[in-house]
């Protein structure tokens, strides 16, 4: 998917600075014999990588520490600012971009509205125009980008970065969107479903101590994405997480899109509640709809999100045993219409789980905001490029 | 859980010969140039460490390549035969010990009626005895072995191996299980319950190029174990796969055990089909008089065991969309009665999963049959052992 995964399965003779890094990734300076004490590494070792890391900018000295007499002895930290990443969010109407440094922190953004059916060279020259301009905004050459993330509106095939039928996207199908950036930008480019970016980037900013993640995306289809062990889980074919169209108790009679009754989508989704406002004769024509009706008190409304939340706790309730996650994120434009939706999901999940499964399980609003997709395709760039098993590829 | 728990966290200067053996355990011989180009290592790196592993026994000398002149060189292959594992399969009233190679091949085995409630003290005194028994028949050292692997009938705290709160096991709640076997043999000692090693088994012996994997167990209860990216996954409290108390829609009458209603294990389990028997006049106290009615041809009792497979088939439906695994393996008690768990279970799945989900899916009936928990307690300890981050422990 981007230029080095040739180079992976060839790398140069490692200097395996990898897990030095991945320590100092925490943000705390620490001094080589700390470093040869918490890896077990000889001191010579440690100090031929720590050289590395310093000429590659990836770490910093930080100041000296308190001794016991004689000269102290330097310590050394990250240093976020060293490399920057460029994510961009295309969503179905609109597209985010965002640069952040190498933790996470976003140093310049922009967003458009911007029809995804334009397809992808259009869509893509977006990308890499403002990405230009926001790399002029932060005054930094294009030579610190460490590589580009894309998240896209619709099934992606992770290893080589393709949309794969996807429904609402005509022209990307099959269309190389590593290629087609890298003709630009000769950086490693990596794409992903936007629910999965979203994920990535909730966990990275707000949870990174849970190992076991899942995120919620309620808007007008619901989607999840999976952080099993610290990574976004992908499944077989790519297609886990897709909760949408596994079966409510009880709604046996609402006919999916699917082909098949019964499906979450089909009774919960934020196309579902409007046709269902629709029929009553409020008019919603899609989930923004709903919730402007709901922040404006709208009664139906906040009852058919309320119970949304219940059946999207339904579901949840099954993958909680099954998956035994320790954070559950409600995000999407259906979770921005209050609390309405997770107090609705906390319900359900709360009343089917296990004990064992929910005694330490938290359920919590996404706190990314707008921005959590875009920083989150960074998030996948940082996290690929400072793979201890990848690192290597950074220092020659 | 071992006694190189503590050395995991400062291990000594690495040889780095992990990667080289994971490549070499697929049994093909290779020479020294291959493996560096297959590694992009320095040809002196490798034959580094091709010497620490040759001095292990991990690998051998497996005879010379044909050549375009001169002496041919020499190529090596992995060495099942170096050391051996013992796996103990401990059932609520029965126990069943292997010892196999470093290829998961059963050297030697034994079981015995055995209670589990019994005590942990009486019941691993039988592991121990019989296990220098087994070594006896196979004429090996103990200090061949490489570790040992117990799985125990509940839920199980992996990283201590003491068992949590076992609803069938009086006296094992928080009992050190590694202490107590390493006071016989000073070896790391792994514990896990019996649905996971089950798992591990068939993953290893069966499907072993399959990344992502689903094994039920349908017995007396009903659990599953999950392999995700080739390894358990136990999720936040190790409580992940427990699949019996996810509610099936259209059963919401059945009281179950757990307190809710419409769990799975209320309609589907061993003992629920059992209870649903006697109802009927038919005398049937438990899993294994179910499995005797159906292979008897009893046509109530077929119906039945059909109808759990599709009430499994529900469950699983949606865990397919969550998790999207390339195989469901269905074992257990109740999979013996022929086909018609597993038929009941492909019905639902394929009528209610995702196309792209199930497009590549094999649904199939456990191959290792009655020593795949000891089997998969084994390859537990040789996994973990030869895992290229833990490896150069055994270098040393």
């Amino acid at each position: 998917m981007t230029e080095d995964t040739a180079a992976t399965h060839r790398p140069a003779a490692p200097t395996g600075a990898g897990p030095l890094l991945q320590l100092l990734r925490d943000g705390t300076p620490r001094t080589r014999s700390e470093l040869a004490a918490l890896t077990g590494l000889a001191r010579s070792t440690v100090a031929g990588r720590v050289d590395a890391l310093l000429a590659a900018g990836l770490i910093a000295p930080s100041g000296e520490t308190a001794s016991t007499g004689g000269r102290p002895p330097a310590t050394f930290a990250f240093n976020p600012h060293a490399r920057i990443a460029l994510g961009a969010d295309l969503g179905a109407t609109h597209a985010r971009l965002a640069i952040t440094d190498l933790a996470g922190t976003v140093l310049a953004q922009t967003n458009a509205d911007l029809d995804i059916a334009l397809g992808p060279e259009a869509v893509l020259d977006w990308v890499v125009d403002h990405g230009h301009k926001l790399l002029d905004e932060v005054e930094r050459p294009a030579s610190d980008l460490l590589g580009v993330g894309i998240g896209l509106p619709g099934p992606v095939e992770h290893s080589t970065g393709k949309a794969v039928n996807p429904p609402i996207m005509p022209g990307w199908d099959g269309f190389d969107v590593p290629a087609y950036v890298r003709e630009r930008w000769p950086v490693p480019v990596l794409v992903d479903n936007d629910v999965n970016i979203m994920a990535l980037g909730e966990h990275f900013t707000s949870w990174s101590e849970a190992e076991h993640l899942l995120f919620i995306k309620a808007a007008t289809g619901i989607g999840c994405g999976i952080i099993a062990s610290g990574r976004v889980y992908r499944g077989a074919q790519g297609a886990a997480g897709d909760m949408g169209h596994i079966k409510v108790a009880g709604s046996e009679e609402a006919l999916c899109r699917c082909g098949n009754t019964g499906c979450l989508e089909a009774v919960a989704s934020g196309a579902a509640i409007a046709a269902r406002l629709s029929e009553r004769g409020i008019e919603a024509h899609g989930s923004l709809d709903v919730v402007e009706l709901a922040r404006s008190g709208s009664v139906p409304a906040l009852r058919l999100i309320r119970q949304a939340g219940r059946d999207i706790g339904e579901v949840l309730a099954g993958a909680v045993n099954f998956f035994n996650p320790s954070v559950i994120v409600i995000g999407g434009s259906l979770a921005l219409a209050g609390d309405h939706l997770l107090a609705g999901v906390r319900e359900v999940i709360y009343q089917r789980s296990l004990p064992l499964a929910t005694r330490h399980l938290r359920i919590a609003a996404a706190r990314t905001g707008e921005t959590g997709g875009a920083v989150g395709a960074g998030v996948m760039v940082i996290e690929h490029a400072l793979d201890p098993d990848r690192l290597d590829l950074l220092l020659r």
